[in-house]
């Protein structure tokens, strides 16, 4: 590999945005020279590997409604069409909402705006759920702990039937495989971006360049495999985007969380296995993707191996990072014990005496608005910000990355919506701020 | 002293936004026992004093406007109806601009809000710009060097009459004698805040403490001097607001970048003299604050020394950093040579063969829209982002963190008028965003 190779067009990080972008620049400009590279050893190994992996189109800003639903709608084409199994199951998400959360002005709003753009969704009273997850406790009178941990009982169900879970490795894998029958040249792995090559423009060959007066644009990455040209370097790197955007002065405006998950398996608790079998929800006869009024704690179901993965939106308390760092890898191990498992015990009390057999954590970007970002800017074309649904934006975020790269006023979506480039840009940015975040 | 003392209010930074909140909260609320701290050995002597110290209303949002209009007023009253001299000087501010750059969208709508709100401006043309400022040059042609260095050539100025400079250490000074004669308690200083203490509300002193499942209150600092405990801590510190919010996870959405100021001392130059001795803009006959066309270059008369404090804008290229560092405290010798140097003598030939007698550096904190940020969150009242000037609605931003603080629903600013108190908070924010900034 010589220390100055040029290409049209690298895409930094394959996690499921990069792999996205990668196979939408790719398919519309076959001509280009496309370069993807990781620092990983594979493809979708970082924080996409570590998402609870659920998809869904129930949000409450019409710009995410639009991204989901039409992504998910082209996750069920390729699995249904194409024949690619990406494990995608309708499981639906379920949000349990207390009387307070269920009239509160945003909830208010939330299902207008599903009304509005088609997004189907179903309201469950009280005695509804309980006959249909007997296993759940909506009821704390006289519950001093449960008064003593704020728990708002649960008095309505808001259950949206065309959301799912899926493998986030099947659906790296997919934009990743199709990417590479179409690419000239091969990906690359266990090549780390040191910095981006912000050069004057044009290049007067003085030292200190560039300077104030001049044009700037990014022509390439630094890496620890030598410097790589391109036209266009795209940035799909999610948590560490700071590390690379801010020493050239471009404010990435997103900052990151560490998450974490713990998987509790079913299979030797009848309780817990009722509760994973709930019917009447889904073809699957399986509990939902389900978030708890209190704490944020939600769990989805894991029907392969018989099991929930348990998961937590931390909000204050848990501390924001400007960069991952390799601390944010690691679950906690009395995390689970001292913050979730009170909390889950006490709705679904299946859950009293489990121990997670397994956990892992990992790097959650949020936006201002928990609506994602794609702009090119100075060679730059970032996608990022996705704030927790990046796997479930992962098509349209794609389309809309080609789409600025090739300079077209719309990106077309699944389904054949559009929507205008600019939509997720810093400086024409044109979205409402997203309330229903996890 | 003791390591647990406890107060009402602790305001954590002693810059103009630190005292002039600190004075209004006491002014407002004898009672309470309020403690400035500051980790430097004086008021006013971090970013406060690095700052070019311009004051201008001449904003492109209505919110930046009434800002820093009533600020100005009232700096206005201090020096004239108190007599205590902050040595505020009208020299106005000039923007030159090209042809392009007036009649541009944004140059429009900035006009236009200027003319709603009141705020008073004259455009001058090129002829006339030529004529008061004979040492202006507004003819690039044939200057291949001007070209190459993407230099506008003058077309316009649009000049602000009430604005101009003051001395931001008087300025302080102010807030903070006025502060300490209510005060019960003695500001301290030499005291580092090293976080701030996040607690279970209630506490249940269980270890780890506090839970997602807990409510949480900021109740004080820990501090190099010892925990203080206080009910509500105020943060005024600027650009390092990160370091303190992103622990307890609350994200200030402000990132920092240095900035540099460095002299010329007109004395020895005719030239120089002439320039800055321009007469036809105030009152002063000076030359006013002048922001050129291109690179972001900026200066300021100084009429004490006989000079001017040379400024840029820096935008890509020049870092963001997520808090500040002891190197940007450190001024770039070659940064005047190379980058201002070059633009400054194109549009001033005076500036030619000048040489910096002294020059700064400091730490300038942006906010998304470059709208300050004045809200209270989990004990905490944030007052930050003013995005470079902080010192122009310091009087504003006091006021309206004192509202805050008693949780009235408007503030009332210098004048009689009123905004409501929540206008600057992240969660119902309600502002235009800004876009003239330098």
């Amino acid at each position: 590999m010589s220390s100055e190779e040029t290409f049209d067009v690298i895409v930094v990080g394959a996690g499921c945005l990069g792999v996205a972008s990668a196979f939408y620049l790719q398919k519309n400009s076959p001509d280009k020279r496309i370069l993807l590279i990781d620092r990983t050893l594979a493809a979708g190994q970082a924080n996409t590997a570590m998402s609870a992996a659920a998809v869904r189109n129930m949000f409450a800003s019409s710009t995410n409604q639009l991204l989901t639903d039409t992504s998910i709608k082209y996750f069920e084409y390729v699995q249904k069409e194409l024949g690619y199994d990406l494990f995608f199951e309708k499981t639906g998400y379920l949000w349990l909402l207390s009387d307070e959360q269920f009239n509160h002005e945003s909830v208010k709003t939330w299902m207008e705006r599903m009304d509005k753009s088609g997004i189907s969704y179903k309201v469950y009273n009280k005695k509804e759920l309980k006959e249909m997850i007997p296993g759940l406790n909506v009821d704390f009178s006289g519950d001093e702990e449960a008064e003593l941990m704020n728990l708002q009982e649960v008095s309505y169900g808001l259950f949206g039937a065309d959301c799912g879970v899926l493998d986030p490795t099947r659906l790296v894998e997919y934009y990743f495989e199709e990417f590479k029958k179409m690419s000239h040249v091969k990906p690359r792995f266990g090549v780390e971006v040191e910095k981006l090559l912000l050069e004057a423009d044009p290049k007067l060959d003085l030292p200190g360049e560039p300077y104030v007066w001049q044009k700037k644009k990014v022509n390439g990455v630094i890496t620890n495999k030598g410097t790589l040209r391109a036209d266009v370097v795209v940035l799909a790197v999610g948590a560490w985007t700071n590390q690379l955007l801010d020493p050239i002065g471009i404010d990435s405006m997103t900052k990151g969380k560490k998450r974490q998950l713990f998987v509790i398996h079913a299979e030797d608790k009848k309780e817990l296995l009722e509760l994973l079998d709930v019917k009447g929800f889904n073809e699957l006869n399986c509990i939902p993707f389900t978030i708890l009024p209190s704490a944020g704690v939600y769990f989805r179901p894991q029907l392969q191996e018989r099991g929930f993965w348990i998961g937590c939106g931390d909000k204050v308390g848990r501390a924001y990072k400007y960069i991952q760092t390799d601390e944010d890898m690691v679950p906690e191990s009395a995390y689970y014990e001292n913050n979730m498992y009170p909390v889950l015990s006490k709705y679904f009390p299946a859950f009293q005496s489990t121990r997670p057999v397994n956990s892992w954590a990992g790097g959650y970007n949020y936006s201002p608005d928990r609506i994602p970002f794609v702009y090119l800017e100075c060679g730059v074309l970032v996608v990022n910000g996705a704030s927790g649904s990046g796997i479930m934006k992962a098509d349209a975020l794609g389309r809309i990355a080609d789409a600025v790269y090739r300079k077209e006023a719309e990106a077309e979506l699944f389904g054949g919506k559009k929507i205008p480039s600019s939509t997720l840009s810093i400086k024409d940015r044109n979205v409402e701020v997203e309330s229903v975040i996890i």
